[in-house]
Order: C-alpha cells, then sequence, then structure tokens
C-alpha cells in the first residue's frame, strides 16, 4: 500500500496521478519545482524499480521536463533523485533560470524557501494539469 | 564529433568507456562520486537524447549504482544531472554515507573537495574496470 511520505506532503501541491508516479508542485515559488513520487511502496532508490518501470518513470520525467523548458521557458533542468532527508523515493524536476536567486547552486541546502500564495499556486497546478 | 569537457576532465579520473557513456571517478575522495558522460556532441540535457540513448544511460546508471551499492556498501545514492555549472551532459551516480563529510546535505556546493593520493585512484579506478 503506496502511503505519500508526511513531508513531501507538507512541503508540495498535488498535480495529478500520472500513470507511474504522483506529481507534485513543491511549495518553492523560486523554481518551477516538480517532483514525481512513484506509487509503489516501500521504494528507496530508484533502483529498487524493475527496470520497466523506470522506464515509465524516465517517460514521466521526459513529460514534464519539456513542459517545464518548452512551455514555461526555463533556461535548464535540475534532475535529481536524492533521498538524503525524505527516504521514499521521489524525483526532482526543477526549472532554473540563470538569474534565479542560487544559480548556478543547487536548490537544496541553498534555496531559502519562498512559498506561494494560495491563489498563485492554484492557477499553476491548473496550468500544468491542462499541459499533461 | 565528442570531446570531454575540460572542466569534467580536469576534476576526474578516467574509468572506462561504457556504451554510451564515458565513466569518470570524481577526484573527491570523500565519496564515491561517479559520473556518466552520454558520448555525443552537444547534448546539454537528458532530454536531448533520444528516448532509446535514455534508457541505455538507465542500464549504465543501474550498472554504477549497484557497484555503489552492493559491491562498496554505501548506504544511499544520489543521482543526478544538473549541469548548471558544467553545460555538457553528465549524471553523477554518488555513493553517500550518513557519516559522510556533508550529509544529509547533497555534495554539490557543500562538498570541500578531497583529492585522492595517486596511487589510491589508480587502485579505486582499477577495482571499478574489475567490477564492470
Amino acid at each position: 500500500m503506496f502511503n505519500l511520505d508526511s513531508r513531501l506532503e507538507a512541503d508540495t501541491f498535488f498535480i495529478a496521478d500520472l500513470k507511474i508516479s504522483k506529481l507534485l508542485l513543491m511549495n518553492d515559488s523560486g523554481y518551477l519545482w516538480l517532483i514525481l513520487v512513484p506509487k509503489e511502496p516501500n521504494l528507496v532508490e530508484l533502483t529498487d524499480l524493475s527496470f520497466a518501470k523506470q522506464t515509465q518513470v524516465l517517460e514521466e520525467i521526459n513529460l514534464v521536463g519539456k513542459i517545464i523548458k518548452e512551455e514555461f521557458g526555463f533556461q535548464k533542468l535540475n534532475i535529481a533523485a536524492l533521498g538524503n532527508v525524505v527516504k521514499q523515493l521521489h524525483i526532482h524536476v526543477i526549472g532554473r533560470n540563470e538569474d534565479d536567486a542560487v544559480f548556478p547552486k543547487p536548490v537544496w541546502g541553498h534555496s531559502v524557501i519562498k512559498p506561494y500564495k494560495k491563489e498563485e499556486a492554484e492557477k499553476l497546478v491548473n496550468k500544468i494539469r491542462e499541459l499533461l
């Protein structure tokens, strides 16, 4: 039985249930910071998934990466599965711009979180849903 | 024509030419920090590769991830394609331990590089070659 980690739930907005992953929006308006969480119990490493399912996650990374770059016009993708703090497998797909707050540093451990206003987040979530 | 980025070349030791990627060892002894560089010219994003080649990169991520966890016994993998500083597409596959110098922070922008001694690096490169 899959349950979303409580910290991931607290730090994000739900966007959609994709085929393999739950798609979430990180509540940090400094970037377009999306998170894919494969919906299987007890996953920690990407390599814990079967190779067939990993390739499906890869399809979902391509899908959201394309939205970030082509629809929202971000300059660079940062794609990462770290899991040093939240153990549940989750893959960050983040749109970065060269003038964002911490570029060229990675966001983790550097970004000072700027939460979205409620309406801003709702509007963005709806826009992303339409693009999926 | 593929040419390895000069900064990647300066910061790493060459391990092997895999099917799709060059496998490199980052010259930072604080972790087991491997880098895969797909050998096609002009790649920046993972999504610049065809999906078929992305899945082959994924195979190579699994191969080196397995070596890091199962042969070297590291506790956690950090897998990432960032490219904010070095633009040439490269994928980090890093073995982390909870008692390493910067855990749970990511290594980028936090690690103070501890270069290998020459003999240490040679020994490690040879060991990894045997495990491939």
